[in-house]
């Protein structure tokens, strides 16, 4: 076994098995103490809720808690491997909730037969939480899940392999085309995977200008075109007009390659052939669609990103979904709405273009960044991104009229 | 507002709403952490689950974690206030969990239509936890819900309500008419209440050795008996073949008083017709069928319990259910049997003969304490209850056959 992975499960199983727990954060040592927390003091609130439903917020902790919810069909890059497999991720999307945006978050996972037994299950508990946090389900059970379930909760549901994704790459990748001087709507993009990431990241660039009928995807049949038969309703949005059927085929003069697929898929001959200056984003996870030495070792004009935390320009998700929905629980929106995602996407651009003061250089293990090929995006341990993705999110929320609260006076100005 | 009332919401909403968080127990700073907490280190703990379905145990927190969950039919003594007006009381049973087990505990509140709804809900998520610990459900549905979910869940599932309150219950009661020199199977048994943990209480001290025929239960309608039609499954296993209709005529005579119904239901008068030493449970909460000090005023041979903490012999439930469940989780038992419950009964009684240690005194807020009239049961804040009744529990479901691990070497020995 390699040292990594003994100690990986090591980390999980010492000195106690699991990493979150629970934590009292009221005084609860003397009788009196628990006659406050517990009976008799607390049907206090339980009558101010019946009374007024949204004391609620004030008086228990709903309105910090976020559940992560899968059901294991998607884990990580593993596959289907059930609930129960699944459980080690979920508790680790709850710890990282915690850590970066001190939201209190704890796992679920969902053992069903249909979409809608897991649709009615999440719907009976969802107003126990403030958010809930949908992961590794598949597609394209995933689409009819999550739109059921924004559709029947008053709370944010937001299925994180798509819309996490989607706002990272997206923002990596309008910094990339800046930098490459090409414009979003003029670029010639292919889109290697259709799976439910690949679809999110498309539509949400298409929303932040990219053009559709300028977008080749790709599944493992080939280049999704409209005189395939065997397309799903979410894959035949993308169904381009083309006699183009092969990676081969669609490489040749694009802008810009996009792999939500597997690793080494990308070859350096089909890199070669992509227009001047280029931009890859190879994000199987843990190996690439290509290399990045390989890849700049053939391209000296490539922006080139990856999943990975050992090379520049990580896509990860941390960067987004802990503010995603501190700025959301904060305003108390019903939703994460298009208008809140398009806001993280440009504060975690923004981010990366601002100075990179000593300390975040610190927490990230760097002499320097700057705005550049090789700093497109903020890293996972920079602290100011909760301060700016969650204060754009809660403006986009009041603005968009999602959200139940104001603007609270001073917000996130604290940190 | 009273400055009780005033000082329970505070407790709920200041400085923060609520009263438990998630607390991360493994180190999670830098990038080197995460990697082992989250991507790529997580997918090594998921792979073993995948292969042997046991170690989700070894590296997740499932082994100790119990969901709290409750659909608010039957809140406290409040009633039927929904889901959200429950959630104090979730919170509060979690905080206590953690505060008296170390047990990690999450409250979880279920909106639904009919108890399959219920059921199908709480059975789809089970296995994200160690244990279900159910609460506030009324009756009759209480009854089905748990029979349903026992069978359906690999993990105890428990509702406090009735089975934690029976336990203390019965342990109170056993002790109180040793003291009394009463035989249990002798004793005539007044139970003022038909609700679940009527029931319950009922159903155990039977198992514990009274006898149906000598109980006579009394709901609105007044005594249950042989030729009412108007009963419930439940109810009518306690229907009695006699001609006494009312409290008057059932308490004629009676050495045992239990209430679990509603303020000041037992009148001085009525007390005076009991037999010699008899022994009166006041129940109700917050206010007692009898006051204790008008109770003794009148009957100077009386054992008298209630369910508050400002009188002496208080029945609490979190003599029990903390710690029931810290037995069941630590030799993982698929279900908590009777026989786990009566091990209970009698860990909790025993522990009222023993000396009670000064800081014990010290944390009850008493001088002096010795098994007697008023000194009954335990004192909630007795830390050598853990270790007793967990012992006890655990042992009872390795000898029943409901373990799936046996009794840790040294287990409870180190408290």
């Amino acid at each position: 076994m390699s040292d990594f992975k003994q100690a990986a499960l090591d980390y999980h199983a010492l000195p106690t098995a699991g990493k979150i727990a629970i934590a009292i954060t009221k005084p609860a040592e003397t009788s009196a103490d628990l006659s406050l927390a517990y009976s008799p003091g607390v049907a206090e609130p339980c009558r101010e809720i019946a009374k007024n439903p949204d004391d609620v917020y004030k008086y228990t902790g709903k309105g910090n808690t976020v559940a992560v919810i899968s059901n294991g069909t998607a884990v990580l890059g593993l596959g289907n491997l059930g609930p129960m497999a699944s459980k080690p991720v979920m508790e680790g999307k709850a710890l990282l909730f915690k850590r970066f945006a001190d939201i209190n978050s704890f796992d679920i996972e969902v053992t069903h037969k249909t979409p809608e037994e897991f649709i009615n299950t999440v719907a009976a508990i969802a107003d126990s939480f403030g958010g809930i946090n949908l992961e590794d389900i598949k597609a394209p059970e995933c689409f009819i899940i999550e739109k059921a379930l924004n559709e029947r909760c008053k709370i944010p549901v937001f299925h994180d392999d798509q819309h996490g994704t989607a706002i990272v790459t997206a923002a990596a990748m309008i910094n990339a085309l800046e930098i490459q001087n090409k414009k979003i709507e003029q670029a010639d993009i292919v889109c290697l995977g259709a799976g439910a990431a690949a679809i999110a990241c498309m539509e949400l660039l298409i929303q932040c200008g990219a053009m559709r009928e300028k977008i080749y995807m790709l599944d493992t049949k080939g280049v999704i075109h409209t005189r395939r038969d065997d397309l799903s309703e979410y894959k035949t949005r993308f169904a381009n007009n083309t006699d183009k059927r092969t990676l081969d085929d669609v490489i040749e003069g694009a802008d810009v390659f996009i792999g939500v697929s597997g690793p080494n898929l990308l070859s350096t001959d089909q890199l070669k052939k992509m227009a001047d200056n280029p931009v890859v984003f190879a994000c199987s996870n843990p190996d690439p669609e290509i290399k990045p030495e390989l890849a700049h070792s053939v391209r000296s004009d490539l922006i080139m990103a990856t999943g990975r935390s050992d090379y520049p320009n990580q896509v990860n998700n941390v960067l987004c979904f802990p503010f995603i929905f501190r700025g959301a629980l904060d305003v108390r929106a019903r939703k994460i709405n298009n208008e809140m995602k398009i806001a993280a996407v440009h504060a975690i651009r923004e981010l990366a273009k601002q100075d990179v003061p000593e300390s975040v250089l610190k927490a990230s293990n760097e002499k320097e960044l700057s705005f550049g090929k090789g700093y497109i995006i903020p890293r996972p341990m920079d602290p100011r991104l909760c301060k700016n993705v969650a204060l754009a999110v809660a403006k986009a929320a009041v603005d968009s009229g999602v959200a139940a609260l104001p603007l609270p006076d001073g917000y996130m100005n604290e940190i």
